[in-house]
């Protein structure tokens, strides 16, 4: 059975309301990785327990520990683990999103105050923090369960959430959750499949079913030399400067045509074949789509296939910035004393977070030797994550595709993913089960920019197509049953 | 005559007196390059104009205009313009020094409040911002005064004191007012020689006299690329990122040896003769020296001769920072769209700043075409100064040779200064009198740094120091004369 019209003509009759839900959702800065903005990260948690159980759901709000930021240790948010429904004749589908969002401050650049979710008439979207990542989506789910409550609808499967407020900064404590909640008797035990919505199309026009992520290393390659700020004209050309070296060292790490320059790194990356690049070729995608997203004609290539392997299949190499030296406007004629580089590499399948990390240690050492320079240098990992890879075939995907199908018309694209959510491997190794993933927002969203928003239309027809998902997930596993 | 002992006693006798008078100049955070201290900037004016008005000075606040700063237009401090005495008998004597001083925050990592003068018990110094650059020399020449006029004492000479708030911000509005006052009967016309303690001690313990400066030129280099941050993750390994192009051309600029890549560079530098390495090699200096001022042993070479040069009559590059590029603590994984590199080149005779911007800027445009981009780039040069070089055998450097004799009982070093005091240059050119750097501080005060401090001895001493060049110059003057 498909979703009854019921629910969709109450979706379509209470836009208004769910657009105020998501309203009161962003207006909450629950930006988990600024430790002041600590209590408004518990304050979305709060909210979250409190919309959910109104409507019904049972809701634990699971203590994750503490953790140490900024040298303070703080209360880390905790996991909202929910359900709704233990029909045992039902399948048990697992929703995942987070609650937290990236930092974000008017000074940034963001035309209106990024906590408030503010309407953008010329474009027909909303913009705030969070609009698309990932409060879009969660708020979609909540307004999914109310269209069924109000509606006296039952639902066609079970529901277990587990909504997280840490996944900006690192998912701290949540795999030990989901390996512990795995085991049997336990949470998250016996869901028939996975579904998480905190991507994006790849396109502006074209929704799309995601199979794969790619994984990141994290890196902070410290180079120190003083103990203090030397004054460069009383110290430039006497002492080694740590500066120099730095910028050495993250130099030789990747080209301006992006290529990694870490030997071994591509060592595990199968070859492309013919047939894997017409899957490239067949996805609705220009040229023109990246220049927009990324506001200027920057793309690498002019070939679509060659961008999008550059974005889906093949490792990247970003410089983000460094700690420690000078970062404001103006001048300041200082050696500083020990500066931090950050880099992150995107992993794809097969290389592990381990061999990549190996590789960038042994190369980076071997160069800062040739430097020869009395400064030292430490290369530490921070976050990291494995690249992920499911099966496209499995009926939790086809299940996805006809709920696409249903609301938009259209076959979705099957994409892989640039970005890295380790919690799709985290959920895939721990239950065993299909994670699909079923973005709400388009890829000019802007993620993480001063420039997020997410369009009406995907967020209140992303509502109906989380909905329909469920009720297309009913019907593949009674089909697979029979 | 030389000085009275009624003088110098007086001194000996009121030395805590002195120590409460830079207690309360330091008292008074007079950051020029923070707009929001610029109240106290005037503040600190305010204190001098009374401190030297109470002591019989003819004092002149001299509106210097407004400047635009952060982007908001705010009034310059002034600068201030003050005589003692106006007998034509006697030479006049023009003291310039600062009276603001570099940013200073706890979070730093200053041990103490860096605006409050702390006392160090064990290495009988006091610490603080400006204690040494340059409240330290400014309250000296006011502690010189305040002998002469307590002890009924006429001075030797007369004085025009020029005193400026903006030295550490680009000493804006400043070389104007110096070739305006100089004209035939304004107000620096007719002196007889210019004495500037600006600077510090080659080491820790042994006088000097300095007869020449580097210039500098500093530059912002700007690549631009996407509208907006990027999400790393998506956009990774499909697009020019302006991050990988600075730190390629950064790269490019200097080796961690120090040598500069930049071509021509060294074209204007004299090649170094036998006798001028003598010099060199007389002066009281070791490595151990630059490894203690820099807390870490990190000398560019073990040969002293090397090192001196390396400061004092070669050109030097120091890599100071990146602006736009993530500086925080922890990841941020995006692509920043536009990052700006700060550098800056220490010059020496007879390199122009003209001459050496255009090098830069043509070699960086060259290197930037090799990496076939289509990130976009731009570079700036902002603050500059040429380097400055003059006569240690004029009677001006004697007179300070005899009274650093008197008061150290040592023959003090004959330096050039790696550092640059582009004001010196401005007086030169300007007054066409000899211009001597009497520094009172010594070479590991760490001025800029979080470790500022002037030892107690220096302070002190230094006070006579000053004081007993007045003396010497009236002597030499009159030797001049006859």
């Amino acid at each position: 059975m498909s979703i009854p019209s019921k629910v969709t003509d109450y979706m379509s009759q209470h836009e208004t309301d769910f657009v105020r839900r998501l309203q009161e959702a962003v207006g909450i800065p629950s930006v988990s990785g600024d430790p002041a903005s600590r209590p408004h990260v518990m304050e979305m948690a709060e909210w979250i327990k409190n919309e959910l159980t109104t409507l019904g759901a049972t809701v634990t709000l699971k203590d994750l520990g503490k953790q140490t930021l900024e040298g303070k240790e703080i209360q880390l948010p905790p996991a909202i683990l929910a359900s709704v429904g233990s029909d045992a004749s039902k399948p048990t589908v697992l929703i995942y999103a987070h609650y937290d969002v990236q930092p974000a401050a008017k000074e940034d650049g963001w035309d209106t105050d990024p906590f408030k979710l503010t309407y953008d008439k010329d474009r027909d979207c909303y913009h705030g923090r969070g609009s698309t990542d990932d409060k879009g989506p969660l708020v979609g789910w909540i307004n999914v369960l109310d269209a069924h409550v109000n509606t006296g609808t039952k639902l066609p499967v079970n529901i277990k959430f587990c909504l997280e407020g840490m996944e900006e900064s690192g998912s701290v404590g949540l795999d030990k959750l989901i390996v512990e909640e795995s085991q049997p008797g336990k949470f998250l035990n016996g869901v028939a499949c996975v579904c998480i919505s905190d991507n994006y199309w790849l396109n502006t026009s074209t929704p799309c079913l995601t199979y794969g992520l790619r994984g990141i290393s994290c890196f902070e390659l410290t180079i120190s030399g003083p103990k203090w700020d030397l004054h460069s004209g009383v110290f430039g050309g006497t002492v080694y400067e740590p500066m120099t070296d730095l910028i050495a060292l993250m130099s030789k790490l990747v080209t301006s045509q992006g290529k990694i320059l870490v030997p071994g790194v591509y060592k595990s990356v199968p070859p492309v074949t013919e047939d894997e690049k017409k899957l490239y070729d067949a996805l609705h995608y220009s040229i023109d789509d990246i220049d927009t997203a990324a506001g200027a004609n920057i793309a690498l290539s002019d070939d679509k296939v060659t961008v999008l392997m550059g974005r889906m299949r093949e490792p990247s190499l970003s410089l983000h910035g460094i700690e420690g030296a000078f970062s404001g406007p103006g001048t300041k004629t200082v050696i500083p004393p020990s500066v931090t580089g950050k880099f992150s590499i995107r992993l794809v399948p097969n290389q592990t977070t381990k061999e990549i990390e190996e590789l960038v240690e042994a190369y980076v050492t071997a160069e800062f030797e040739k430097l020869n320079s009395k400064s030292t240098m430490k290369i530490e990992h921070s976050e990291s994550g494995e690249p992920w890879y499911t099966d496209p075939n499995h009926w939790n995907f086809k299940a996805a595709e006809r709920a696409t199908l249903a609301v938009y018309d259209k076959k979705p694209d099957y994409t892989r993913e640039g970005g890295s959510i380790p919690i799709a491997l985290s959920f895939s190794d721990a239950l065993h089960v299909s994670v699909v993933l079923l973005p709400m927002g388009r890829g000019d969203d802007g993620a993480h920019s001063e420039k997020e928003k997410i369009d009406r239309s995907n967020y209140l027809k992303g509502t109906q197509l989380l909905g329909t998902y469920l009720w297309e997930v009913a019907k593949e596993v009674s089909k697979d049953v029979k």
